[in-house]
């Protein structure tokens, strides 16, 4: 592992789990109103992309870290939809 | 531009639009509580990480979408921490 891979993987650390923090607030306090979902629809969409762009480049910091990156956002996503249908 | 440009560059406007619908919700309903500092302030880091790996690998999508992602993920930061203080 060189110098770029070692950055490339440290950036896709910190942008992947950056989403954690959010996901753990939003289950202990079961709020997410002030959330906008539309945030995570298009962070899915995007990392998803980032995902095939690694493939394509055959990068694997790029690949691995987009696409945990994609389940994370996922779960959260997941979180918010469920959310919503129990203030219905 | 080719096809893997093409895709980095798609890839890089959803990651990077993809706090806007939250930073307008933010601005609109001037209600953070839900939403986590922590997230913000690892993905800054995150970014910021990645826009140095495009410059070790001379990669513009990576550069510029990760760049204008510092940024917006900082307006963020910063709306958090200003209703954070008119909180208290």
């Amino acid at each position: 592992m060189n110098f770029d891979d070692i950055i490339g993987t440290a950036a896709g650390i910190f942008t992947t789990i950056g989403v954690l923090p959010q996901i753990i607030k939003a289950l202990k306090t079961q709020e997410v109103k002030d959330i906008s979902p539309y945030m995570f629809i298009i962070l899915c969409i995007g990392v998803g992309l980032w995902t095939v762009y690694g493939f394509i480049k055959s990068d694997w910091p790029i690949i691995l870290t987009n696409g945990i990156s994609f389940i994370l956002n996922g779960i959260m996503l997941s979180i918010l939809i469920m959310q919503k249908r129990k203030i219905k």
